[in-house]
C-alpha cells in the first residue's frame, strides 16, 4: 500500500529560476539542496503541508532529466508514493502485471531507497516508489 | 502560502480502465466518484496520505479534459495546492506577476473553491489553488 504522496518532482532547465519562481508560489523557502551524483541532477526540496515539491536538473548530457527535457517541455516529471516495505510492495506490483525500471531498489536523493515504475503501466505517470532509510 | 498539496489531477481516457489500474497500483479502493457537470467531466477520487488522486476523464466534446487528450497523451493534469483564502492567494499571486486563469474562483469538484495558475507562469504545471467551502 502507498501510504503518502511523497513529492512531485519537477523537471527545470534553470534550478535557481525554478527556486525564485517555487519560492514565491508555494510562500516558502526551499530547506535543502542535494546533488545526486549517481543520477547527475541537483535537486531543491520545498515542504508543503505533509508533501514535497522536488525541482530537478540535469548535471550532465548523460542525466535522465536532461534527456527528458530534450524531448519534453518543463514540467511534472514522476510523483512519488511513500511505502513502508519497498520490496513487498516492488513484489506485489510486479505480481499484479506492473512494469518496474529496476530489479532492486536504488539510493535515491533525500534519503531514500527508491523504486519507479514505468509510465505505460501507470496511465502515463512515471510514478517512484520510496522508502526512508532509517539508520538504527 | 499553500499549505497542502491537496490533490495531483491525471487526464485519463478511460475512467473505468483507470479506476481498476489505480485502485491496484495504490492498494486502495475509491471513496468518491463526482460529475461536474460545469466542467463537463467524470471524477474518481482516492485518499492517499493527506493527499488525493483525482482521475479526470471528459464527458463532452467541449470538455477541457477531452480537448488536452488530443493534443496530449494520458497523464498529470495538474497540482492541486489547499489554501486558507483562495482571494487573498489570488491577490498575492497577481501581484508577484503570475497568471491566473480567472478573475474569482469557480467552484470546482469536491466542495472547493477553485482557481488555476497558468502553467507559463509556473514552469509548465498547471497550479491549482483550492478552498474548501465551509458551510456552518
Amino acid at each position: 500500500m502507498l501510504t503518502n504522496l511523497e513529492h512531485l518532482g519537477l523537471a527545470v532547465h534553470d534550478l535557481k529560476a525554478a527556486t525564485t519562481l517555487y519560492t514565491t508560489l508555494l510562500g516558502v523557502a526551499p530547506y535543502k539542496q542535494e546533488h545526486v551524483a549517481s543520477e547527475a541532477v541537483d535537486t531543491v526540496f520545498f515542504k508543503v503541508g505533509g508533501s514535497k515539491i522536488e525541482l530537478l536538473a540535469g548535471t550532465s548530457a548523460d542525466s535522465a532529466i536532461t534527456k527528458y527535457l530534450l524531448k519534453k517541455p518543463e514540467g511534472i516529471h514522476h510523483v512519488a508514493f511513500e511505502v513502508d516495505d519497498i520490496w513487498a510492495e516492488m513484489a506485489r506490483l510486479r505480481a499484479e502485471g506492473f512494469v518496474l525500471l529496476s530489479e532492486e531498489p536504488k539510493r535515491g536523493a533525500d534519503n531514500k531507497l527508491v523504486c519507479f515504475v514505468h509510465p505505460k503501466s501507470a496511465a502515463g505517470v512515471l510514478v517512484e516508489l520510496c522508502q526512508t532509510i532509517v539508520v538504527e
